[in-house]
């Protein structure tokens, strides 16, 4: 029988630029933290995964990754026993990232050894390319002490529709979501309204990452309440947001707190989010993001998908997944348009209509650029920072600004 | 990139010898009904399932599998749109049963095209061998007409402990279960005392069918509580077993109530059930069957598996699949033991120590043998039914038999 086992797995850190993109936890830094995972079998396959960079989960897959010598890249029992081995006190949190780390990478491999793409090996594919929504953040001119990149300062409604007039242009997006919880919730809501304006048929969402209090969220009902196809994390929690789905048939949506398996038996108990945004990255790789999937469609809950800045290996994934789910019904997040730099072969996968064909070949169908993977690495070398703090770089702008959520 | 399409798909209806075996709903015809399915690739490689064969799933087979044609044998999602297509009226009970049937044979064939066993494709072997549990039964000596078999006569408490030793020495099975729902409940549960008399530490079952009423059980507990492991489905429903598991610690099992994916949000919602018996013929396969696991750990019930009368090949799809599912936290059920016919090469899986060890090679590790297929083929031409029918045949041995459910 094929024996497909893990003979080595090799982890590179990296750094990309990052624009000063705002939202409730402050402003991206200049450069964000990612990780290329290669699992390499006995046969000289070599599978390939993208995760975060963070110290936290660095440290988990330099403790956790040679711990999978030997293990076939089908046993993601195996895996997930050898995470909980390696990690033994680590929270789930931690381990459903290190572990869907390794995770996506073995399913690349297993295509790869096989002649199976991954939306094959996932189920099959149900859709030719799957949809993408333009993700609208606010955001400074440039960096602090940095010349303005060319979005320029969105701060304003107007710029706000300039920057959506950009995105759709250049990507062809069909629905637009706007990052919130940074401004005043009535600028955001006007910015919203001037983006109804100007774009009349798109599906909008706004998500102020749990930064608006209950009764600010209560008050503002009448004005979201047909302007968007769902209200993403308005608050803090499962019971606020139980609170405020109880009082409007918008659905909302998620992406805080309903990250882990665990979360899902409260949520339906106290029908908080009827909408999950799910993410291989944080929810366990992608046989339990098809897992999450099939939750979703028993229980009758919507579902798209989360992104952070990534490159082109996580995007690669998040299609094959996306477009072996059936009942994926929202266009999913990406930021791959705020992203200049790329670590696969041949560039940024493209994004037309809107949408990302899934890629041909076996696997997850992109191959790793290694002059790229060194230099970006050489940017992680060389920064002095090892983990994502947004507030700090927040107050090199905003010095009295202040972090709440719920803030407003 | 390895193409695995569907060239054909063989549905061989067969019928195999079964003893007067008793429950709720009567007792056990002569012949069980059944079905081989042999899915064959355009490579020539043929993929093994097992369901049952009576008349509505012959049907659903035949109207459903020549569009399957085409099909990769990865292609579960296209499986399931094309049995909806294939089955535009059938109720989803139908629908999972017949794409269940052809599931099974797809993930045997794509490990045999690809070198994989099924257990390895299903997510990783947790555990060599699977334990299952002894399936007693009250029965008659023989059928009507017919000498008594080997196992005579089993309606008191004294035949009762004999059939578990017989049962027990040969194939030293750990777990005891009394399918109940047949005598009067007080000698029911005198039979069950008897057993934890002979056989001390044996976690002991009941499953009485959905036969008792509410008011029964209540009755019951007492009696009960420190004697089984779990009840299952001791009355009608998820409401009226709600009442149940709100009045007792024992944990309530159901193959019954909780069926298919649709049953489980009720389920959650009212706690009627907090251990779930699994069965790959009826769930929808066993991808399904692998997505029930994961909700029954994410949620924090138990879980088994349910068996009807059933050969070889389901057998090795339900040692593949309790062998690949982590949180299997009960005995499985297996009928095995009252079959005397077989259809898989080699004849039956050894049962040793209560465990069936996972098959060898690739796939399901088992092979038809086409002499038997035949011969247990012709049984079926030759018999007058085409429908199970319990209560008729309990008839034929006690002709004022009434059924109820509940009944006592
Ligand atoms: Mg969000
Ligand atoms: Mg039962």
């Amino acid at each position: 029988m094929t024996d497909l086992r893990i003979a080595d797995i090799r982890v590179t850190p990296i750094a990309f630029y990052d624009p000063p993109l705002l939202n409730n936890a402050g402003c991206h830094q200049p450069f964000a933290l990612r990780s290329v995972i290669e699992v390499e079998t006995e046969d000289g396959v070599i599978g390939l995964g993208e995760s975060y960079g963070t110290e936290d989960v660095l440290a988990g897959l330099a403790a956790m990754a040679p711990s999978c010598r030997g293990l076939a890249v089908t046993d993601l029992n195996g895996l997930w026993a050898r995470t909980a081995t390696a990690l033994p006190e680590a929270p789930t949190r931690l381990r459903l990232r290190v572990g869907g780390a390794v995770e996506v990478a073995m399913w690349d491999a297993l295509g790869k050894a096989t002649g199976q793409r991954v939306v094959d090996l996932l189920g099959g594919q149900v859709r030719a390319s799957v949809p993408f929504s333009a993700y609208l953040f606010y955001k400074f001119a440039g960096h602090a002490n940095e010349a303005p990149d060319d979005w320029g300062e969105v701060l304003s409604p107007e710029q706000l529709v300039e920057e959506a007039r950009s995105m759709v242009d250049a990507y062809g997006f069909k629905a637009i979501k706007l990052k919130a919880g940074v401004l005043e919730p009535l600028a955001e809501i006007a910015g919203l309204e001037a983006l109804r304006d100007a774009f009349p048929d798109a599906p909008l969402r706004i998500d102020p990452n749990g930064g608006w209090h209950v009764h600010t969220v209560l008050d503002l009902l009448p004005r979201l309440e047909g302007l968007v196809e769902y209200l993403e994390d308005p608050t803090k929690g499962i019971d606020g947001n139980a609170v405020i789905q109880a009082a409007t048939d918008v659905p909302l949506a998620t992406n805080m707190y309903v990250v882990e398996p665990s979360h899902l038996p409260p949520n339906m108990k106290h029908d908080a989010f009827r909408v999950i945004l799910s993410d291989h990255h944080y929810w366990g790789g992608l046989k339990a993001s098809r897992d999450l999937a099939e939750i979703c469609r028993i229980w009758g809950l919507g579902l798209s998908m989360h992104s952070n800045s990534h490159l082109g290996i996580s995007l690669a994934a998040m299609t094959h997944l996306a477009a072996a789910t059936p009942n994926l019904t929202y266009d999913c997040d990406t930021h791959q348009p705020w992203q200049t730099d790329e670590v696969i072969e041949g560039g940024k996968l493209p994004i037309v209509n809107g949408a990302v064909a899934v890629p041909d070949g076996p696997g997850l169908g992109v191959t790793l650029d290694r002059a790229e993977l060194k230099r970006l690495n050489g940017n992680f070398e060389a920064l002095e920072y090892r983990t994502r703090d947004d507030a700090t770089e927040m107050r090199k702008h905003w010095p009295d600004w202040q972090y709440g959520r719920p803030k407003f």
